[in-house]
């Protein structure tokens, strides 16, 4: 049926002009209706969306791509990992596939587009290479990530770590929640859910990865582009903390005898602050997440378990500054007792120059101006880049707002993206060596 | 029945003989039986009790308490402030009551004797005096009062200050939880469980009040000595911090740009301990809560309300203390905007030299060892002291530790304060001017 609205034929010696053809079947209408349907999904209050990994939501919203893969022709299958994967079956299916597509969960207050956009893009560029008649030879598989984030599971990037092998199923499946549910437990909610899908087996190989996404930086705009070719991802350690004080009573139990958790852990944080401050401003230091036992007004504390992420695009210094991180704790313990858990060590990595060169192709053809830039935040390209050419493709997002119910990108930006993927997929899926 | 197995028959002019008689009749065995039969309510894996205001386990002991009363004779009835009394009624029931208790309520890690002794002891002694054949001129109301420990429900003692009129009954059932519930809809909850129980107006005359307690503090512990005469009770200021900043990405927001408000949080803590600290050791300043919104590894906080809690036994004093939180928090602030709420301001107290006098007296009729002492801690009696002549006695509590599930009291020494308490509510309620 598509083949019938479309007046050509793909055929591979055709190869330029097929590229030109699937781009301009991008939906720009389907692409922005679907991203605000989906962003409806876990909607906040204030315009945002909480759809952390693994939730009813985030089921709910897997169940709607599922649905939304099926009505293009795709097929759903889901691994043990709970990544879920839309094929577009190639000419050779025996062939490893081209895979696309980012993650759909969101941070408790995060925005429509983190994640989401990236998805999208894949299903669209998917869509519209079927609707533009041609049958690549290579499958283009559609994946949405378990886990990315990393808010209600940390370390995030679970699942493409599972897919790529760098965590073992078993790692990721004992994760823990903070109310002690383990990601085995709730991925098997969802499976129930969701056992109208298809299984598929853990990992296998790729051809290459492409991932869109917003920018979560403000450069894109700042320039006016509205692609962003994406060089790599700056390193990130991430870690655990843990102060074990003793309560006491707020009224009658002196300085000098108390081990107050919460005092300990201001002394460590604003400890940290002096040492990795850096005049240049690149070192990115986070304290997002502080978890008080028992958390009541009178009683000193007697356990703070608190969050480091620690990012530098320089992979050298940033070993050097997690090297700090557990000797400043262990220099402000006293009186309390302070653990220190490195959850996850990723060094900055660049993505192949050839990768990154199909994107400037594709966005000049399409006459689109493009500028080359480092991803400052994490992403699930990262796991993938170990194992097959991996790129990522950024978007604008407005005044580089994230992780925020206020994120937004233009429908327009959006669009162009999109369509720079849906040629760069159509190019990696016809065979070319990436 | 109880006259019947005594062999005294209670007259004003035998006074002295009354008194003996009632402490004779504390029973050690059912005051520590009961203490740990209400210990199993809420009993944490710990050994340690988790009771919060108005929660289930909070309305169930309340349930428990009335059987117990009703068991021994006393007629229970339930005030609009979820306040619980317990009356054995006087031979002038129009006379104003002499008033005993404490609260049920504990913090979420909290022990088995904060509080309950208190409500326990004041029982014992009334089933004391009933069983020793005494009817004594006023009647004697044993109380619970609702939320003193304000772990839930923040400022704590919401009861006795809407019963002694420092708060409006309005402004008591509009406090609201973490989650946003109100006094108003917990208490609804409890007053449907508790149907069975009569209701009373708020408030009225109040002949005098004592309060047995654990001491909470090291003191009496340290000198051996079972009862602490209470002369009064430290000063307490409450606040409540909100730090508003804005969410962003831990990986792509620069420092510069940020508006993190675990990060100003932790500045205006460091320099309130900074500026609160004195060489002596006396002031007690504790940050207990601290909530982060969103509290996700990689974001940003885009919101910080923590609690303050500040004391100090010098009225003067504190007010100054007092004075700096809101010039440290504004000093701090940037680039944050700081919000600072006081939610209570109680100054220093002395309670009646006469009341003192009371507690000294029985001890040592009764042969034991006193110690005249302040309260660190807050207590319920500091609401009862502005309404009706007050008084404290306190028990050892080990090595001070309190708020704490390894909260412990011998029961001799629990046993030695009820019978104290007996003779000194004897007294009083056979008409002694207070």
């Amino acid at each position: 049926m598509a083949a019938a609205r479309c007046p050509f034929r793909a055929v591979r010696d055709h190869e330029d002009n097929m590229k030109a053809t699937a781009s301009s079947f991008v939906s720009h209408e389907r692409l922005n209706q679907r991203i605000l349907d989906l962003a409806r999904i876990g909607a906040t209050e204030s315009d945002g969306v909480n759809r952390q990994a693994l939730s009813d939501e985030d089921a709910q919203a897997q169940a709607q791509l599922a649905e939304w893969g099926s009505q293009a022709g795709l097929i759903a299958s889901r691994d043990p990992a709970g990544n879920l994967f839309l094929r577009l079956t190639g000419e050779d299916p025996d062939l490893p596939p081209v895979v696309s597509g980012s993650h759909l969960d969101s941070q408790p207050t995060g925005g429509k587009y983190d994640g989401a956009f990236g998805v999208l893009a894949a299903l669209e560029a998917a869509q519209a290479i079927r609707d533009a008649g041609i049958r690549p030879l290579r499958s283009l598989d559609v994946v949405a990530w378990m886990n990315e984030e990393g808010s209600r599971f940390a370390p995030g990037m679970l699942g493409s770590s599972a897919f790529s092998g760098a965590r073992t199923l078993d790692t990721v499946l004992a994760v823990e929640d903070a109310q002690g549910v383990s990601v085995r437990t709730a991925l098997a909610q969802v499976d129930a859910r969701l056992a109208h899908i298809a299984r598929r087996p853990l990992g296998g190989h790729v051809h290459s990865y492409v991932e869109a996404h917003i920018e979560q930086g403000p450069e894109l705009e700042r320039h006016g582009v509205p692609v962003g070719v994406v060089t790599g991802i700056q390193g990130k350690h991430t870690f655990r903390i843990t102060v074990h004080g003793e309560a006491s009573h707020a009224g009658t139990s002196m300085r000098r005898d108390r081990k107050d958790a919460l005092q300990t852990a201001v002394a460590v944080i604003a400890a940290l602050g002096t040492r990795l401050h850096d005049a240049e401003d690149i070192v990115k230091f986070t304290v997002g997440r502080f978890d008080v036992t028992p958390n009541a007004p009178s009683v000193v504390p007697s356990k703070v378990v608190f969050s480091i992420d620690l990012r530098h695009p320089d992979s050298t210094t940033l070993l050097e500054l997690s090297a700090c991180v557990e000797r400043v704790c262990n220099d402000h313990a006293s009186p309390c007792r302070v653990e220190v858990e490195r959850l996850s060590a990723a060094p900055s990595l660049t993505f192949p120059e050839s990768m990154q060169e199909r994107i400037r192709v594709a966005a000049e053809r399409l006459g689109l101006p493009n500028l080359s830039l480092a991803s400052a935040a994490g992403h699930d390209a990262r796991y993938l880049h170990d194992i097959c050419p991996s790129a990522m493709i950024f978007v604008p997002c407005k005044e580089g707002i994230t992780h925020n119910e206020a994120e937004y990108s233009t429908p327009a930006d959006l669009t162009a993206g999109t369509r720079v993927l849906t040629d760069v997929l159509v190019d990696l899926a016809q065979g070319g060596n990436p």
